[in-house]
C-alpha cells in the first residue's frame, strides 16, 4: 500500500524529537580521558569539555556535550588525557637562567660563590624579562598554567607572564640587604605596594608580597609587610623552615622556631603561603592550620639541596592546605610539575615507609585543586568544572613508556613528563597546540637566554 | 714580474703537505659535546667519534677525526651530547606489560593480589616476547643499549633482544615454587643450563642464571646454581636484602643476614650481581667487596615500594662496584635510565644530608662505566674509547628546559629525559635515528601490548 507523499512527510516530521537549540561553545575537547579533579574525583573515559570564552561551561560524555553544545571548533583528543592545568605554587621564574650553573655544592658555597654573585651582577629588568620568557616557554610546554613567583623586578615578570597568557600570583621580593631592585627593605615595600596597586584587578595576574624569610628580614619589616598586605588584601609568600640552619638561626636570635617567631610578631594572616615547611614541629603545624597558612611543598629542591623531608602527610592530616612547587630552576633544575608530582609520591612513600602513602590521586591533587586552594584561587581554577576558568591541558598517552594503560591517574604521576603535554590553555586561550607554542617566539626566547647566559658565565668566572 | 706557468704549478704543488691516506670509518659523529666517561673523564666540546663496523676507532676533536678518517657517513650532531649508551643493570623486561597495574599498595597486597595472579595466568612465551619487544622499544627510545634481566622464558627474551639489536645479560629465573616455565627448581636449573649452552659466545647476549633470592630458594638449589655457574663461567644475578622483611626472614630461618647466609653456603662467586642491597650491614659490604660481588642500585623502585635507601656511598667507599637499574616497570614505572640517574643523585644527597654527595658525574658513572663493570663488560662497553664496541647514544640539548647549558654533565642528570635521546647505536648498528626506531615496528609492538593488557585485565579482574 502506498501512502500519499504528504502523509508520509507529516509522519516523518512528527518522529523528529523537538530538540532545544544547541548552545554555543568556542572550543569542545572530546574523546579523551577527562580527569576532572572535582570533589567526586570523576574520571570520564571517554569524556568531553565544552569551553565558552574564558570559562568551562560543561564537562560530560562526548554524546551529551555534542547534543548540548555547538563548538566553533571541536578537537578530537582521543588517546589523550584532558585535565586541569598544573599549578606551580613556588618558583623564581628568571632563575631558569642559572639552571645547572652550580650543582652538587654545599648550600652556602652554592649561594655565596655562585648564586649571590651572579644575581648581584646580572639581575636587571632585561635579564628578568628574558628569564621569565624562557620560564614561561618551559611552563607552557610542560602543562603549567598558573604559578606563584618570588623574585626581583616582579613588575617585569607580570608583564611577560600576562603577554604569555599564563596565570601568576607574583610576589615582589622584600629582603633586608640591598638587591638589584631595592636598596632598602622600605624601598622594596614601596615597590611592592606600587606593584599591587598597578596590577590589582587583573584577570591573570594577582600581585603579592614576597618577604624572603624570617632570617633575612627584621621584625619591623615583617610587620610592615603584613600591614601592606592587610591594607590591600594581597597574598603573602615567604620561605619557611626550609633548612635546619633556619631553625637554628631562629633559636639563636629569638629563642623559638621560625613559624612560632612569625606567629609571635603577628605576621601570619590571610592568603599566606609558606614555601617548604620542611622543619615545622607538630605544634607549628597546628598553628599553621589555625591561621589558614598554606604550604608549598618542593620535593626535588628539598632532596637536591639535602634540606630534608617536609611532613606533608602530617600537615594534611592537621588541615594545612599543601600545594606543590618546583622551586627555582637553580635548585631543581627544571619547572616540570609532572616530575614534582612523581617526586612527592616517591618521597612520601620513602619517608613514611608506607608504599600506600601519597597515592597518584593525592599527588595530582597537590598539583591541581590543592595548589588552587593554596593560592586562594579554588573558585577559579584547579579542577574541570562548569563555571571555572578554562585552564586546561591535554596530555598524550601514546608513548612506549605509557603503554599499556591500566589507570590514567597512575600514568600521569609515574610515567608522564611535561613533554607529553600536547595542548595548554589558560582562560580559554590556547597557548600551545600540538606542542607548538603560539604566544612566544621560541627561537628568539632561546637565543636571548643564550645571550644572558654568556653574561652569567662572565659574572661567576665560569668558562664557556 | 710574471713567472712561467710551469714554474708556478711546481711551486704550488710542493706546498701541499704529504698526507697519509685517511682510514675508513662506517660512521663519524661530529660536532657534538662528546662525554667519554673514560678514566680521565674527558669531555670534548666539540668532539667527534669515528666508528668502524662494530667498534669505536677514534675519539678526538672534529678536525683530528676529519683529518684521519673518511666516514661512509658523517653525521653532524652539533647541539647534542654524544655519550656511551646507558646500562640498566636490573630489570624484568616483560613486566612493562604490568606497568601501573597496581600502584600505591602495600608490597604483599601488590604481589599477592595483582602481580603473582597476573603472572600465573598470563606469562607464556608469547607474552614474554610481546613484553620484551615493548621493553626493547622503550629502552631504545630512551638510550639504554645494554640491560640485565631476570625473568621467565629467558630464551624468548634473548631472541627478541638480539633481533632488536640490544645487548643483554639475561638471567633465567630459578625459584622454589612452580612457575610458568618450570615446575621445580631442578627443572629451572636445567632450563638455565640449556639456555647458557645455546647462547654461549653470542656477540650481544650473555646468558646468565637468575636465582630469585635467598628467601625464595632452599640451600640445595642455591648451591646447585653456583655449581652450574662455575661450570660455564656464567654470570649470576640475585635479589639481595631488598626489604626489611628479607632481613627478618634470614634471621628467623638462618640466624644471620641475607648476604652472610649466602656467604656461609658458598654461594658468592665470580661475575655475581646482587640487586638492591638496601639493607646490607657494614660487615656484609666488606664481604661483598672481598668477594667482588657487584650491586645494582634501583632508587626509584626502592622509593616507590618504601624499601629503603641503599648505602651506595658506603659500598663504593668499600670498593663494591655499584651499577644502576630501573627494576621492572611494575615498580618504577618505566625503564628511563636518565630518571634513574637523577633519582640516585637526589636520593643520596637526601639520605646523606650532603648536597655534594653523588654529583652528576658519579651518577653518570653508575649508568655507564660502573654498570659495565657490574656486568663484567668494562672492556667492551661503558665508555667511548677506541677498541670498545660502538654502543653510543646522542642526546639533544635543545629543549627550553635544557636552556641555557653551563655544564653538560649536570644537564644529562638533572634535566634530561630518555625522550631527548636522538640516536641509539649498539655494536655499530643504528637502532634509532632522529627518534625513529629502525629495528621494531612501533605500531605493531604497541598494538600487541594492548592485546596482552586486555588479557592481564581479565586475569586480575580489573575493569578496562
Amino acid at each position: 500500500m502506498r501512502l500519499p507523499v504528504a502523509a508520509f512527510l507529516i509522519a516523518a516530521v512528527s518522529l523528529i524529537p523537538t530538540q532545544p537549540p544547541r548552545r554555543p561553545a568556542s572550543i569542545i575537547l572530546t574523546g579523551g580521558v577527562v580527569v576532572t579533579m572535582d570533589a567526586e574525583g570523576r574520571v570520564l573515559n571517554p569524556g568531553a569539555v565544552a569551553i565558552a570564552g574564558r570559562d568551562i561551561v560543561a564537562v560530560d560524555t562526548p554524546e551529551a556535550i555534542a547534543a548540548a553544545y555547538e563548538g566553533s571548533e571541536t578537537i578530537n583528543v582521543a588517546g589523550q588525557v584532558v585535565m586541569p592545568g598544573l599549578i606551580n605554587t613556588h618558583t623564581h621564574a628568571p632563575m631558569v637562567l642559572y639552571r645547572g650553573l652550580a650543582d652538587d655544592l654545599a648550600l652556602m658555597e652554592w649561594l655565596q660563590k655562585y648564586i649571590f654573585p651572579a644575581e648581584a651582577k646580572t639581575v636587571t629588568p632585561e635579564f628578568v624579562r628574558a628569564g621569565t620568557r624562557l620560564a614561561a616557554l618551559e611552563m607552557i610546554e610542560s602543562g603549567t598554567t598558573s604559578y606563584a613567583d618570588m623574585y626581583y623586578f616582579e613588575e617585569e615578570i607580570a608583564t611577560v607572564t600576562k603577554a604569555a597568557g599564563l596565570r601568576g600570583v607574583l610576589g615582589q621580593t622584600i629582603i633586608q640587604f640591598p638587591v638589584a631592585d631595592a636598596k632598602t627593605p622600605a624601598e622594596a615595600i614601596a615597590r611592592a605596594e606600587r606593584f599591587i596597586r598597578q596590577w590589582s584587578g587583573d584577570e591573570l595576574i594577582l600581585p603579592a608580597l614576597a618577604p624572603h624569610a624570617m632570617y633575612t628580614l627584621d621584625m619591623a619589616t615583617l610587620k610592615a609587610v603584613r600591614a601592606v598586605a592587610d591594607r590591600h588584601h594581597a597574598p603573602v609568600m615567604i620561605h619557611l623552615a626550609e633548612t635546619r640552619d633556619e631553625v637554628q638561626t631562629a633559636r639563636q636570635r629569638h629563642k623559638t622556631t621560625p613559624a612560632q617567631y612569625l606567629e609571635s610578631i603577628g605576621f601570619w594572616g590571610p592568603r599566606t603561603l609558606a614555601a617548604h615547611g620542611v622543619w615545622v614541629t607538630p605544634a607549628e603545624i597546628r598553628m599553621l592550620a589555625r591561621r589558614h597558612v598554606s604550604v608549598s611543598h618542593n620535593p626535588e629542591s628539598n632532596m637536591k639541596l639535602s634540606s630534608g623531608t617536609a611532613p606533608v602527610l602530617a600537615m594534611q592530616r592537621a588541615g594545612v592546605v599543601v600545594g606543590l612547587g618546583t622551586d627555582g630552576a637553580a635548585s631543581n633544575n627544571d619547572l616540570d610539575m609532572f616530575e614534582a608530582m612523581r617526586q612527592t609520591a616517591l618521597l612520601q612513600k620513602h619517608a613514611s615507609g608506607d608504599p600506600r602513602a601519597m597515592p597518584a590521586r593525592a599527588a595530582l591533587e597537590l598539583a591541581t585543586i590543592n595548589g588552587a586552594r593554596a593560592l586562594g584561587l579554588e573558585r577559579e581554577i584547579g579542577s574541570l568544572e562548569p563555571g571555572k576558568r578554562a585552564d586546561v591541558i591535554t596530555v598524550s598517552m601514546a608513548t612506549a613508556r605509557q603503554t599499556p594503560m591500566y589507570d590514567p591517574l597512575s600514568h600521569l604521576v609515574y610515567v608522564t613528563r611535561g613533554d607529553d603535554v600536547q595542548m595548554t590553555m589558560v582562560n580559554g586561550r590556547v597557548l600551545m597546540r600540538d606542542r607548538k607554542v603560539a604566544v612566544l617566539d621560541r627561537a628568539a626566547v632561546i637565543a636571548e637566554a643564550h645571550a644572558m647566559a654568556a653574561m652569567v658565565r662572565q659574572a661567576v668566572g665560569k668558562r664557556p
